[in-house]
């Protein structure tokens, strides 16, 4: 199992530190998440290149792959953020998501081109904002695994993402699963207890 | 332009007065909304037979149609009550809309079937509880004006109606306007200022 | 898969009819949640006796049972209702889930004394009133999936389950997911999507 | 029918690339909503000039104008951002609103002296924050469609725009519909839904 | 000063004693607000008639006046009972208030007929539920104290009065000040405060 | 009657223009509240100096005073700056307030020290951030009028101001009315409506 | 230590089973709280008499007095059955609390008159509803321990006791602690752990 | 008694001539808590070396020491700067406090290796973000004093730590109290009500 900091709130120095501690101590991949700039350098020349998406960093990545498919479903692309940090805790437990992004309810078209992918997949990860009507929407469309995230993208009434949580709560499709807001790393994590 | 009286909180006798007065004084239609056993029994033994809808009830609809196509679409059985005060509203106007029921964006196919109806309304009314995401794919799907109501339908996360009140103004779907929770009466007249 | 039906707003009647027309279309299994007592008396004289668990009713079981290990953990024994509509859920997809009550974490020695069960479970659903704290000691016991039901069991600050849905989103223990307030069905539901 | 880009959480690098993409693929209006600074210079160099309202930016106005009479009511000063909004918006369809502004409902007064233009009106847009006062007295002065915007504007008590939001809901005068805080780009959008 | 006792959670013998130690020991009036059917009962049995309005009771009603003129306003006619509060209240003092009814903002020339009568009062009560834009329409019209009462009269967005509360502190006029939800009896008080 | 104009969301040339104009135009005193220094510099460049309190300033205060016992009492030091646009805005009216500052719940004895003071005014501002405490207990030392202001001083729990708000409105004082947090504007204008 | 029942939710003959267990099993006190009249009567009956307060029952109160001084103050004579409830419990710990009743802030001369017993007491436990703010005053009046019950006693802005719990917490007395809600109960149990 | 501080929203000179006003006018210690860099060095430079722990500085720590056994139990390494603020606190009081940190819930094997100095102290301060249920965990495992601060770590759902301050409020271990959201201060402060 991968180990995993949480950046906010600590010191590049103290990244570096509790990164080059679980790397000296055990042999599986760790992730940095939500690292600023300062703290990206400062691991990144201690402990060597990452692999980096979004604000996320992967050491040791797993080289033995899941055979499994995931596909992360983003509503706009304001959405990639979190989407990108799902991904990448994927990929610290060796699972090597796809993408489809911007494929919000308000532009069904769009959503339903791409059909087949998501019915086809082994489990979903939903990303959105706003109101978060995409995870109900995909609820319904497949009977596999659904974790919903809803971010805070949006302003207004959308609440820092509290209106898509309660949303997707009272959503009208049964069995979606939800996280907390923005919380792609445990999105991640939940498909991981499910597919490993 | 139809006069209307909320029932809730006014005893029998001030329903049958206050409609009584409002038939006496005017030509025009004369509208009771959210009426109880009692309220109802009283004034239609009072003032003679009315429509009657849900817990509404008309006394003198109009003889003349406004010729337009006006589409209410409900997400869930439990929304019908408040699409029976919506319709009853706009036939107080003049107006004869057809009711969609049951289309939760959950079961996308049902929706779908029924795409051509919704496209070529003149407007649409959209009754959703829940996390009220059909008002965001009917926006998406239409360019007529839309007036999304939420509803208190739904348990726990729903709120009594705050969740979908929030989701309908956080919506990704550009123009839809929305009116109070459970406000049947609110969309039929909002509509009535549109077309007529 | 099996059809489900939600008792609470319908008269009974109105489930006789719709239990029935599922029952009619269908071959598999019915399920009935939330049902008050008339609306039990009324479906079980109507369709012949049901297993019956807590307030839900399930016609045609299947008699195929799914080879898997799920534990429902509760909190208090005031959460049982909401684990006895997560167990018929699984029931009615083929599932024989086994429960431990009462294993709140104020009383930590009386979890740790069915640490054996739950590590070995392939699912855990963790119903928890008040705090709902056992979510996340749950979900740092076992990588397995964990689904979390907030209920609405506690008073003052629990806030009719507020305050444990946002713990639960809160929580240090990653990848537990989280479904609404009460909603047992919810839960049973997303464990079928997992296991079957 | 325009096409419109929300500037905020974008690189300036990203807008000039997606507003280039719609000018190359289509021949209608592009808008840029609450574009900042860097947003505006990258844009109006790489595409030219555009009309510019507030922090909105508009491409290839329609040439043609619809003939309308959109009134914009603002209850303050501080609300004419969200009024410029709205009304690019509208211009971005082919409507020229005009605009009436610091009307608010504590100097009734200067809003009555406007009446004539507010009752002859084809639909209004009333924009106010603190208590949002004002869509119920427009409301209840014209039969025409009133959406309402609420803003952020005020302090304390006005909760960055719910509480004009919520009291927009609450409003004594019937039909009238709400769009989300600040959401000028939705008002003119719903104003379009009729009119156009 | 009179002295007042707040009827709810209090049995019929509690409101008998506590009443009756009042005009034991003292001279001045004593006031029963919110009182149910039996309490009403059992005090006037206990005590003698009372004067009464909705579900208060005064004894002992000062006979001197205070000359000064206070009006009471009510945006509905479901404002009523707490404006009788109010007025009871003010009795108590020796002040004899005049009601004016019923002249919400979405009917404006109701209003503006009883312009006088309210911009020539020494002192206001504003008595709004749903949205509260009374209070801000008055508090512009006279520079006399103002004091602005939230009800919990209105549906959904009101939030029991919570939706009001707050527009009336957003107000937009200046120096109006308000009481809590539903509180005639604090509203007379504070009149009493000003002019006695 | 003083002319006011909010700073905030002005830039300098805005507040100079509207100051010069309102200097022009009236002949009584003209308030600017809460000014940033760049406001504060650019309008007594152009207007010449003012009478500045805290973050407000005054031009042309009356040279008449109303003879009158205000006091203006604050719970903690923080609070001053709110006392003081309360203050400036009395002054404005021509009314010079006393105050007695740090006297918060916890320590009772400061508070009874200054007992006469309180007790023998002729109306009290009562300004208080926290819990609001001080509302309740002042309120129930003097039956003169008491107008609370709920300030965002502390913080967690303090909800930057709506506990407060929230507390005096629940207060068990009766007759103390409320004005908007941290609006020591409106509080100076709420006892000028009722003290000239 | 004692056993504790908490009575709501359970029915008359599980609440005499698990009293009866409690006592078998044990040898200490069995108290059942917050019983309605049912359980009460089902409890007395199978497992005889008991200490009756309010709505709670001690079976096997100890013997022996733990002697110490606690003193549960309360601000209104409607907070007194938190109050019976919190000694109760303090009896099943063998504690003997006195109670000083209806000493609300708002009339602060009968609290003074109470000052020795308060200021003299090893620890008080302090119950309001409202506002609350009678912890913030006790606290500033003593320094042994203070442990503070929000009640759900007031209306309106009260919110059902959050208000009075927020300010509670955001009170300027230091050291000040706080239980849930109507909490009488736990706030006996936190005397206990510190006296016992 | 120590004297104390609070440093937030005071300038760096304020800060100095409190602390000066309290070291003269006074024996004992003098604790200045959340100080920024600023206020730090005026103080520093102008009293002399403080003891410094996190943001908080106190003088004339007492030399004699209370004899007990306090423990400080944080969740995570994020609480730390609180748990440094409670542990100068006491400090103050003479009370030389221990620290267990980040042994939150969700790591269970961490906390119970040091069950031993928990279930050993006199008194307990648990500190915990999130979903804070580690206060739960503990208040079960000892008898002694529980006092839990709910703190502002964690993101999303956590909102700012009302749903830690809301769990710990709906904790299912009895006799928990709590302080407020951060209060290091509160909570060494109610331990030294209790111990000294």
């Amino acid at each position: 199992m991968p180990e995993a900091v949480y950046g906010p709130g600590k010191r590049p120095e103290q990244c570096v530190s509790i990164v080059g501690e679980l790397l000296l101590n055990g042999t599986g991949s760790v992730l940095l998440t939500r690292a600023d700039e300062q703290q990206r350098l400062a691991c990144t020349a201690a402990h060597g290149q990452a692999i980096e998406a979004g604000r996320s960093l992967l050491w040791r990545a797993p080289t033995d792959s899941v055979a499994t498919d995931v596909v992360i479903v983003t509503a706009g692309t304001s959405d990639l953020a979190v989407a990108e940090e799902a991904s990448l805790t994927l990929r610290a437990y060796g699972i090597q998501p796809s993408t489809i992004a911007d494929v919000g309810v308000a532009g069904l078209h769009r959503l339903l081109a791409r059909l087949d992918e998501i019915t086809s997949a082994d489990a979903v990860i939903v990303i959105a904002g706003m109101e978060g009507a995409l995870a109900s929407v995909i609820g319904g469309l497949t009977g596999a695994p659904v974790v919903a995230v809803p971010t805070s993208v949006g302003y207004g009434a959308a609440l820092e993402g509290v209106t898509a949580l309660l949303a997707m709560h009272a959503s009208c499709a049964s069995g979606v699963t939800v996280v907390g807001i923005d919380n792609g790393f445990g999105a991640g994590c939940a498909i991981a207890r499910i597919l490993t």
